[in-house]
């Protein structure tokens, strides 16, 4: 499947139509149109289509698409019918922030540890979880199997929790410190970039 | 320039340029080259030729882009040359988050006022401004001719918060909230989606 080569467009609207599924299955709505997804997302119905066919013909003509099969088909496709821990360093406004979406991820993948390296933080407790020195960091990537490290950490200190990560066996990184990591090829890196939204939005602003 | 359709992902990616290049601007360097700029982004270099070139002919070849320029076209283009003053509500860990970003936009756009519902915030300190009451945020958005509002409440309140937004005369929201906005067409929405930045990182994993 991965050798279709999905763009990463179509990849970061799935969890959003996800999400809107769940809504729907929690509603007990049993189908859903291309058309009706496209008014509640804001999206263009043709581009849904063109979207979900990447995975294969899931929609009915006249019907529209089974929400329960296309939730489980989306969850296979983004991998989110797995265990995937994740581990945050940093845990300033923005750390405790995220540590409180994990009532928003409902599926598998959850922030499981949370690390510092500031003394004063290491042992407050978040979300159930106590802040760990970052010493701990590779053991306990290893032992909870943990696949996605997220960064929360000032600018100039983010090059460097990059690098204990990759040490530590981390496959891909979310990085919210606005600078430019250098990782191995290997090594996924998003950047959840907030400057960066917020300027794009002043393109779509009237003159 | 507005009639050419630029695509939502080249708008995205605008604002990455235009950091990358400020930070060229301030180690001195003159000229980059579109190859330099994909290596540093993990960017396609005829991706960033493609992007570059909606705006015109910048780049000579063999020589690159004048970095001085660059940044003045997407500043432009970007509308980052005037001031654009932006409203927040909802002064919890998040938002605080995003108050501390201010250092990192460098140009006009800037969190200018703060808002929450809950008597205990209000008056509280973040980034020399003082949290205020949602009954001055109209008043607000008006005399300091704010024009995007950032919303970082819990879901179940984000409507009634861009509600007031749109009453209150805001051109553009950044919603953070995990919930569908609706707003009126000419208003735009963009989700900072972190539980979709998650899920999709995920589609990367190795199997």
């Amino acid at each position: 499947m991965k050798s279709l080569k999905i763009s990463e467009a179509v990849v970061k609207r799935l969890p959003i139509y996800l999400r809107f599924l769940n809504e729907l299955s929690k509603k007990n709505v049993l189908t859903v149109s291309s058309q009706d997804l496209g008014q509640k997302l804001n999206l263009n119905p043709a581009q849904i289509r063109k979207d979900l066919a990447y995975f294969g013909e899931f929609g009915k003509k006249g019907i529209g698409y089974d929400v329960t099969y296309l939730i489980e088909k989306i969850r296979q496709i983004l991998k989110l019918d797995r265990q995937i821990p994740v581990a945050l360093v940093g845990s300033g406004n923005l750390g405790r922030a995220l540590c409180n979406y994990n009532i928003y991820l409902r599926d598998q993948m959850k922030i499981t540890a949370i690390f510092d390296s500031s003394p004063d933080k290491i042992g407050q407790v978040i979300n159930n979880m106590s802040v760990l020195p970052m010493e701990h960091l590779a053991d306990v990537i290893r032992d909870s199997s943990i696949r996605i490290g997220i960064i929360t950490v000032p600018a100039p200190e983010a090059q460097n929790v990059a690098n204990q990560f990759v040490k530590a066996g981390i496959e891909a990184i979310l990085n919210f410190a606005p600078s430019i990591l250098k990782v191995p090829e290997e090594i996924r890196v998003h950047h959840a970039d907030f400057t960066a939204e917020l300027q794009s939005l002043a393109y779509y602003l009237p003159e």
